[in-house]
């Protein structure tokens, strides 16, 4: 892609599309793991549960990568799909807060399959004064970050704590952390050179709430309807 | 609301919108825990780096909540976004999957602060075979999910198991669960009486990745058009 294409191409896709864009990858990903080599937008609609005009139209916003009649070629579009997510730009991660969240998020299978190498984590906890080690990556101490980043570089710091001061943000943006993926409840804001992912689960657990509410709603308003045509045809008899 | 205005209403609201509300809330409870009892949509725009005329767009979707001139009446605002997300329906839910994951999503405060009542943990590790509890909340083997279920009823289970059979599903549903919280790579369809939230951490971690390479391909452009720049100032001289 030359740089005026890229220029033009990246601005004008929608949070949406980049939504499914990892959902394409873990889906072409698991294709290739069952050797399948080429699907249609129709096969692939209905593994992701969306429409095949959909995944032509999100697909189209990098350029489309199918042939008429032909499909798709899974390798290729995973390949494809990866280079626009940045999986293979190898870019490194720290975890810190070693609590269950941060536990559960330093397990290795989840950073290599996207490409990211974990290469720390560094415990909050006062009483973590020893260097330890957990599946193979490193555990520090929070006291040693600065004497780490020293001899190590990173570009990725999720952040497990339950809270996060904007000076802490800024050592951490010094050190040359570029991008942030934070896991506390007050949301981070991006800016030019740091990229943010905020993931605050309570906000995830408040839309599945909006959507029981909903189908909720539907039940009720469709037994009351189905009450209301009963009570008719009893009136009609 | 009229069921008639609500049959209006609610199927407009896009996603996006969606995803806002539960911020909103969590604003306004952080303004109310302050006693900031009256907000400006501007005033609430920068807290949420949001646009004003996004919060005010945002909101009419609902009816709207602002007096013109006036602001936004912090606890009735937040009473009416917790009403729409179903915050006080009183939802009850069970985790599933004891690991760590499991047991950063089982900490109390998580569901509590956003009205839903957890009732239990169910732990899949065969080993557990003891009823048990952690911070005051029971902990029993899978195998006890049957007769829990004879007694007690649940609206919503937290899935943090790295697998899902549709089986498991089907048993869920027979069980009274009308809505998942799936944290598991594998995607959970959601179908009439049943609300999905799929949560699945590694599209979370290659959407940062994404706009990690953005940035860093915004911040090489730049470079290169100062360097482009100063190469025509030396010109010029």
């Amino acid at each position: 892609m030359s740089e005026s294409e890229n220029k033009n191409a990246e601005p004008t896709v929608s949070e949406a599309v980049i939504g499914r864009l990892p959902r394409y990858y873990r889906c072409l990903q698991e294709l290739l793991a069952q050797n399948i080599l080429r699907i249609s937008s129709a096969e692939l609609s209905q593994m992701m549960g969306v429409t095949a005009s959909q995944i032509r139209q999100d697909l189209n916003c990098f350029g489309g990568f199918g042939q008429q009649g032909y499909g798709y070629n899974v390798k290729y579009l995973c390949s494809k799909i990866g280079e626009i997510l940045g999986a293979d730009e190898a870019y490194s991660a720290i975890v810190i807060g070693a609590g269950y969240l941060g536990r559960a998020l330093a397990e290795p299978g989840l950073f290599l399959t996207r490409g990211v190498f974990l290469k720390a984590v560094f415990d909050t906890d006062p009483a973590c004064t020893e260097e330890g080690e957990r599946n193979g990556i490193p555990v520090y101490p929070i006291s040693k970050l600065d004497r780490y980043f020293a001899e190590n570089k990173a570009d990725i710091a999720v952040l497990s704590l339950p809270e996060i001061k904007p000076a802490f943000l800024d050592r951490l943006s010094a050190l040359g952390i570029r991008g942030i993926w934070n896991f506390s409840d007050a949301e981070i804001p991006a800016k030019p050179g740091l990229a943010v992912q905020n993931v605050c689960p309570g906000d995830l657990l408040m839309k599945l709430c909006y959507g029981l509410r909903v189908a909720d709603e539907q039940s009720r308003r469709k037994y009351e309807a189905n009450r209301e045509r009963r009570g008719n045809i009893k009136d009609e008899n």
